[in-house]
């Protein structure tokens, strides 16, 4: 005799589909928000469905906006001479929390994976260099991950761009703050040291 | 500037209220639903939308239920005369799954811990003395966790109910299967002494 009521074994169901959510875990929650006597449920219920209904990609950097172009697109504000290349949303806020960069964004959704099978196309790479080609872009920073993937892909779309007056940069690789030599990595230690300043 | 858009901040929110999702977390299945082409977002939507609408709690033994009396309540094919007394809905789960146990279930919703400020009051135990004072009961299996917090509440219904006719049981406590004799703790080993059965 099956105890579990369909629309339990549903929301179990819903939740193990997520990254980083297994059976068990799916479990827990929906039997939390049975348990749960605040509105809980129809809140996360509410916030999907206004996810879904409000949030777009900006026309121009692909960065996620309830209006399109979004508003770091619109602002007088920001230098529109630099575009910084990201892999996500979530990069472009965590520079913005540093509140040291003044220019726009290129969000390339992924990096270039053939063991995932993503390529070149399924990224907004066409999309940059067609930013690029409008004209008056003088520095393209890359800041896709100091992985593997993120720096094939940043070698990519540097080749792709090669326009002349187009500056390309990469993010510095070196120690992070509060970090410890003794334990870093040698690929972290040579960029440091490559990339070493006068004081 | 903030970049973050309004929804998106709100469904951040949401995840993160649930137990064992931090704020970084409930970044990652935001982005994860914003990112995601098929339309997983309003299907965990709907599904938590049912839930709240179809989901009830049994008016017998107050496990989960779309109609109630639950099925197993209004079952021909069970024991009414043993009460199954336990935790949780997925305690419930868990017995019905050994297709071993024939009688009915208790539900107390939670265990005695006045550390979280719950008391005897916040668990269905009136109800389950007002079940067995019906009549017609004649075990009840005590089934709560075998940690302290279960022993107490176990210990306090077994006080309350004190039925003349009515036994009262507690679940055998001992080695679990495929646990080590080396590596089982002192409580565990000596409940499987105290417990030990003639081959």
């Amino acid at each position: 005799m099956d105890t579990i009521p369909p629309p339990v074994l549903r929301l179990i169901e819903a939740f193990s589909r997520l990254p980083g959510i297994g059976p068990k875990s799916a479990s827990r929650l929906t039997y939390y928000l049975i348990r749960s006597q605040s509105d809980e449920a129809i809140e996360l219920s509410d916030a999907l469905k206004e996810l879904r209904d409000r949030i777009q990609f900006c026309s121009v950097c692909f960065n996620i906006t309830e209006i399109s172009p979004c508003p770091i697109c619109q602002s007088d504000e920001r230098d529109r001479s630099v575009i910084c290349v990201v892999e996500e949303p979530l990069d472009v806020m965590a520079i913005e929390r540093t509140r040291e960069y003044r220019g726009l964004y290129h969000v390339l959704h992924g990096v270039i994976s053939p063991m995932d099978g993503v390529g070149p196309d399924d990224l907004r790479v066409r999309e940059l260099i067609e930013r690029v080609a409008t004209g008056g872009v003088k520095e393209i920073i890359l800041a896709t991950n100091p992985s593997l993937e993120g720096e094939n892909t940043a070698m990519y779309v540097q080749r792709k761009i090669n326009t002349p007056g187009v500056k390309v940069t990469r993010l510095a690789r070196g120690l992070p703050m509060g970090g410890d030599l003794e334990y870093a990595d040698e690929v972290t230690l040579t960029r440091a040291l490559e990339g070493r300043r006068e004081m």
